[in-house]
Order: C-alpha cells, then structure tokens, then sequence
C-alpha cells in the first residue's frame, strides 16, 4: 500500500472541496456529477474515491470545512485586545461573502438540500451553532473588557446581527431592487447602536 | 361543452392552490405526484387538468396569487387615513406569515425551485418586486401624510424592513436557538427608529 503524505492529502481535498464548490454553485448538486468535479478538480474519478465515496460526503464536507473555518476565524478574533475593532472586521469579512455570487449560489445550494435531506439538515444546523457560538464570544467578550455596553443580552445582540446578514443574504439573492452599498450605512448604525461603546 | 359556472370555477382553483401549497409543503415540489394533489383537493386527475397543465403551472399560480393578494392588502391598507397604524398592522401580518411553519416550507421550496428554473425565478423576482412596490406605497403615503419623518428615502426603509423580515424568516428556518419573541422587541424598536413620527 502507497503511504500517504497527510500535506498533500489534505491539499488535494481542499482542491476537491473547491472544485466541488464552484460546480453545485453553478449547476446545483443535483445536476452536477462526480465526474464533472473531478474534470474540474484534474483528477481521475477513481482517484476521487481515495478522498470521498460520494457526492453526499463532499456536500457534508463543503459544510463541516465551512464550519471549522468559521470557529477558526471567531477564535483568533476573540484573541484580540480590542474585541470592538475584531467584531467590526467579523461583520465586513460576512458582508464580503454575502458580496460574492459563488457564496450566495452555493449558499442557497445548501439550504434548499438541507429543507429534504434530515442528514445535511443536521450539519446546517450544526453550522448555524457554530456562527452563533462565533458571535456570542465576540460580543460577551467585548462586554466583559467593557469595549461595548453590557446592558443588552447577548444572545439578543446575536439575533440581530444574523437576521441582518440573512436578510441581506436574501435580499441579494431575490431582489433586483436591493444595492448592498446603498444599504451599508444603515446597517451599520443599526449595528453600532446596538454595540455602542460602554 | 359544459358550461362554466365562472365562480364555481375560482372556488376549485382556491381549493386545488390550497391542497397543492399543503402537499408542497410537507414532501417538497419534486417529491409531490399530481395523483397525491388532486386526493388532497378531493378530486379526480383528468378534472385537475381542467384547472392546470401541469404541476408546474399549479407552482407558478401558487406564487401570482401571493403576488396578487400582496398587491390587493397593500392598496387596502393604503387606502386607510392612519398610515403609521397600517404599516404596524402589514407588519404584524408579515410577522404572522413567519411564525406558520407551512408558510415558511412553502416558501423555502419556492426559492430553492427557482434558483434552477428560471421561469419560476422571473415569477418569484416579480413577487419581490410586488412586496417592495406594498411597503413603498405605505411608507411614501405616510411621509406625504407626515405620519413618519421624511427625512429618510423611501427605498432604503423599504430595504431596513424586507431585509429584517427575511433575516427573521431564516432564522426561524434553520436556528434552533432563535426565539422570535425574545426578537420582536428589539425588531420593532429597529423598525420605529426608522418610522418615528414626523
């Protein structure tokens, strides 16, 4: 048996995830086939199986790696010293991926397959978890540095922020008449009223 | 050829939308049969037919008939004197619509259906469009009132309100921990900063 290197292990499966994303965010994963990913991954089909058995573990794998990224980035934010500053670069890293169309598609993608598939619904909601519990420190930890005031709750102040960028997510996504720039402003004094400094 | 009865006739279309939007509902667009719509609506296949080509037309009429019942309350609650009082009430409405899971299904298959098909994406674009064109009305016809401030634009209260109840329909959809009357404080508190008396 051939040893593995696990570097190259796991940037070939990065590839694959990538490759894989960019597929279902074009054609959607019901219409898009193993062997239109590995074509664009550059490998061969029987390669891809080293990796993962199906197409359903690459749509698990797309939501778990999204996840882990998620607590990654909201980790190293809570390290910072000035958690007001780490929470505005949080909402500006979400808006950037609410601006890219391959995220909304893929997105989408992922909620509509998730409404029919118990399974996938789980890792969603799992997600969801995650961005929460990403959030939820930020906020607690800027409240007990005193960088922002703690008489709101937390949780209430985490609401608001995942209902705005939903339903900017939606907003983009649906509605011709929406511009993200003309919005952006209003976004953020609603935002900031709510983490006003203590 | 039978004659018919113009009234009897939108009655069975009423009942054909409903048993169709609850089948849709439960077991998604794709995984619904035309046989399980028409035992739903109480009534034989080759009758169905009478009323709808297909079942995707049965999908396109389920998304006019909202676009039209929006457009019709909105120019009701236009037509009242308080319009400040009127757009509490679409609100509350709208709130309504969120809280029933079915509503919220239903919803959910129509734009993942129409992120693959564009016929019913135009539809579903049009529907926003009418939802946008609703609150505009009430919200330009209060400031003309000077019922709410006028220093804000129009579109973009428009855009606080959608972008709002969008954000709490997703919320509602896929966040196990969102609560949306521990939210409904803070959103009409975010809603009546934007709508504050002239």
């Amino acid at each position: 048996m051939r040893k593995l290197d696990p570097d190259k292990h796991a940037a070939r499966r990065g590839q694959i995830l990538n490759a894989a994303t960019q597929c279902f965010a074009e054609r959607g994963f019901h219409q898009t086939s193993t062997a239109q990913i590995c074509a664009a991954a550059g490998m061969s089909p029987g390669n891809l199986f080293h990796y993962f058995p199906s197409k359903d573990a690459i749509i698990e794998a797309i939501v778990l790696e999204d996840s882990a990224a998620m607590a990654a980035r909201s980790a190293e934010l809570a390290r910072e010293d000035d958690l007001r500053a780490a929470l505005r670069r949080m909402l500006d890293e979400a808006l950037a991926s609410l601006a890219d169309p391959l995220y909304r598609r893929i997105s989408m993608e992922l909620m509509a397959e998730a409404v029919r598939n118990a399974r996938l619904f789980a890792l969603v909601a799992e997600n969801e978890a995650a961005r929460r519990a990403g959030w939820r420190r930020l906020l607690q930890g800027a409240q007990a540095k005193g960088q922002i005031a703690a008489g709101a709750e937390p949780e209430l102040l985490v609401d608001a922020l995942l209902v705005q960028l939903d339903g900017v997510f939606s907003r983009l996504l649906l509605d011709g008449d929406f511009d993200l720039d003309r919005y952006r402003d209003l976004l953020e004094q609603q935002l900031n009223s709510l983490w006003r400094a203590a």
